[in-house]
């Protein structure tokens, strides 16, 4: 394609969702506008509340989260494929059925979701941010758009992306570049990084993200936001297309990101109690165990701390907000384990092998489908190295699951001094700055670790960046990544942007992931 | 190596066998031996019953299965390592603790398990039948040797299997043909072939193998036994070498061989309650689910029923022994559902690409660094194509996916047309022939589609071949394969010999199959 086609594929799709989105902005302050504070609902509970005793329509809700979206929009660019006007068609229905009956359709009755431009909807491009998806509308609903519509939410829209998903910013020259929205000059993490933003500006209530090396947490960090990454099996990815499809070695995995860790343990188990297992071969049939999340509450917890994975120094407020929550567990009776980062360096080193083991050849073959430039940090992906042969990439399988057993029995002999316990769950940094000037980002390590690890980890909002506290210091960088990011840190500009931590199971453990972190979300309301 | 060297090694590898095998042959009538109705027992709780009461000794019958594991290997050649002089100072272990502590020291206390030459125990060679990987010592139990271990069962010997493992037959330049004890000019199946040898002369209660396209299964049939095929990720397969190893995208799969079903549910059921998952990381922590077992027990079942494969029909006897079997689930008031074999071939044609997907450089690489020759199926496997690239093979998962979810979604939309009721097993021939002469198994269609899906299957002991029966009949073959078969069916040869049957089940659903295994058990019993 030359260069002029591309471009012309670009301004028809931004034509197309400027006329979805305009006529919102225009209601922004419409006469039916509810009062915004409906927004300030967080839980599925709280507002599913909120319809079964009458007191707001799905369609007064849904205009306003509309209307929220169409800001958020034209403040961040965080849209892709709009569906404002189906919503709204949507929210009717679901009045009407309330009316009729007397009850909900469903646990999310009413409840509006957004999804990363990766999640099949019928009819709509799923474009991964590459031109060459555009104008290919996808045949029938992802499992998990269908099971999420079964249970009555309402798809409000489809976010923004990096080009071949394998960045964690938001930028591709189709859909252009999102913005942070407490900084234009920042990003908002990636790749599901449209879905930090509308949430972080209470446009949604739950968003669908993957994430395989960081792409549901680092956005959740950099926005104040609950984002999980489940064990890869545990959520259905039937109908999700991605880069490098195929690749499943390293395995991406689907998660949600919400405003409160309510909403999130509410869609993890309605969407585990629809068990998507009978649609999508590729999911591992365990119930949502109920009583692991409230059992981990009742008791003392043995938790590993990890604050430097021996690569990239964190930033002061990272270190601070990290200490500040390892104090109050403490205080609270929890026992804390020193956890080190042995290991991470070998499983990093495998799974970069996996990424590129093609050579670069699927990303390099899509963005030369459609003949749209490459942003920098694909090309460099895509350049990393030649391919490798299926030989090779057995015996890399070999190491791979090495590894795996290795941090597994590494985990096994983690106990507590005190109580004998093993070790609950880690504790540790989403990344090792918060949100960054755009293109700042280049240290995921203590993200993807867990993909290819493919234990459930959650990134939560444990406090804020505060100048006044957060002070710059002197540190003497260990290699060129370390060096880099010690330049990024600027309390002034990061001043009052959120921090986010870790809390990592082990494989399959994703109910005693939540409880922890219930008992953490305690900790620091307290 | 030179053609020298490897002679060696063989005559090496024998001498040392010989030695350990040969003094239990010169006591097979020796002075203590048990009455042999010892060997009678097969089922876990009736031999562990006569230690809890003691009316035998762990040493006693762990004698008289090595003398009759003795025997079997002077007829068969079933044996690779042996272990007899361990395992009597292993029952002498349990017999003490018992005269201790008045109780069994676990629910598998002096189960005499064998082993198929791949599973790693302490101290003792894996060969997968490769010269090159005899004299390497495993440095550590298998996963699943230590859980049976813990539990008290006691491992006799390893046993044998074909080169590279990759038939369905038992045959190596390392340890030579093993032979069926009904007929030494037949084969007693494979790879699992020794396993099948050991339990058919009652030498051993539980046999371990493993399956990457029937190949538990086919021994198993060839030789009246249970043999089941868990999903891949139910059992522990770490510390269990492979051949073509990484490469995972047709998962071969640990499991079981009895010489009944009671002795079958019992041991899937205890190495699943031992928590396989926390040691070995592919394993899928799914509890055993007795419920499941028994419910299904308790209604009238929907029965898929396939026939013929549309590629190679069975012979004459195999028909009989299925038709024999549908007509009593009818009668007790099933319903039977017609199968069809529709996406069989698509399975199998990408999955046969997965075997030999880095052109056969791993078997060809063992094979050269041992020296010995090519057995000629193992060498006909290795020229069958070129390697394809990485961005080739991820391209094959992705067909694979897509082939998965279909046969999925053919199972969700079958139902009985009477109750309504979607198919709880699919009931079908295991191979198309009985046991054959050496070297003339050629199509496992039958068997290998539910390594490609990861469906559980088992086969069990149907029926037998009735020469005053099973008539030879004319039939038109399809192609070379169906002509092939067709020509192998002799009733006068095959008279007497053994006849399985597989039920399949949806993927981890261990459970149910075993459950509807039970139910058609008490239909052949009656």
């Amino acid at each position: 394609m030359s260069t002029r086609q591309w471009q012309e594929v670009v301004q028809e799709k931004r034509n197309i969702q400027q006329k979805l989105v305009e006529p919102y902005l225009r209601d922004i302050h419409g006469q039916n506008a509810l009062p915004s504070a409906i927004l300030d609902i967080d839980s599925v509970e709280g507002l599913t509340s909120a319809f079964a005793n009458g007191s707001v329509t799905a369609r007064d809700v849904t205009r306003t989260y509309i209307r929220r979206a169409a800001e958020a929009h034209q403040k961040t660019n965080c849209l892709t494929e709009v569906f404002f006007g189906e919503a709204i068609q949507e929210a009717d229905k679901l009045d009407q059925y309330y009316q009729q009956h007397g009850e909900l359709v469903g646990p999310l009755h009413g409840v509006p979701v957004t999804l990363k431009d990766q999640f099949d909807v019928k009819g709509a491009d799923s474009t991964l941010g590459y031109v060459s998806r555009a104008f290919k509308p996808a045949a029938r609903d992802a499992a998990i758009v269908e099971i999420l519509k079964s249970l009555g939410a309402i798809v409000l829209a489809k976010t923004n992306l990096p080009q071949s998903i394998m960045w964690c910013e938001t930028e591709n020259p189709l859909w252009g570049l999102t913005t942070n929205p407490r900084d234009p000059n920042f990003t908002p993490g990636g790749s599901t990084g449209g879905e930090g933003v509308l949430l972080a500006m209470q446009a949604s209530m739950v968003g669908w993200g993957t994430d395989i090396g960081g792409s549901i947490r680092i956005p959740a960090h950099m926005n104040g936001l609950w984002g999980f990454k489940p064990t890869s099996s545990r959520l259905p990815y039937m109908g999700v297309p991605v880069s490098t499809e195929g690749q499943e070695h390293v395995p991406s995995a689907v998660g949600p990101l919400t405003r409160s860790l309510s909403a999130l343990v509410t869609v993890m188990q309605t969407v585990v109690d629809a068990r998507p297992w009978v649609v999508d071969p590729k999911v591992t049939p365990i119930p949502w165990r109920r009583e692991n999340y409230e059992d981990i509450q009742t008791r003392p917890l043995t938790i590993g701390v990890l604050l430097d994975d021996g690569v990239v120094k964190v930033h002061p407020p990272i270190e601070r907000v990290l200490n500040d929550m390892v104090a109050k567990l403490k205080a609270a009776g929890h026992e804390i384990v020193q956890w080190n980062s042995s290991g991470h360096k070998e499983c990093i080193e495998i799974m970069d092998q996996y990424y590129t083991a093609d050579g670069g050849e699927d990303i390099r073959r899509e963005v030369q489908a459609g003949g749209e430039p490459f942003i920098p940090h694909v090309e460099a992906l895509t350049n990393r190295g030649k391919p490798i042969t299926v030989y090779e990439y057995w015996q890399l399988n070999k190491r791979k699951l090495a590894a795996q057993q290795a941090y597994n029995d590494k985990w096994s002999l983690a106990k507590g001094l005190e109580s004998g316990r093993t070790v609950d769950v880690v504790l540790m940094p989403t990344m090792p700055h918060p949100a960054v000037p755009h293109r700042g980002c280049k240290w995921v390590g203590y993200t993807k670790v867990w993909n290819f690890l493919d234990y459930p980890a959650l990134s939560f909002p444990a406090g804020k960046v505060d100048a006044s506290k957060d002070l710059v210091t002197k540190h003497e960088p260990r290699n060129d990544y370390d060096a880099w990011n010690w330049k990024l840190y600027d309390p002034k500009t990061m001043d009052g942007h959120p921090v986010g931590l870790q809390i990592v199971g082990r494989r399959f453990e994703e109910e005693t992931v939540l409880g922890v972190a219930a008992v953490m979300e305690k900790l620091i309301k307290s």
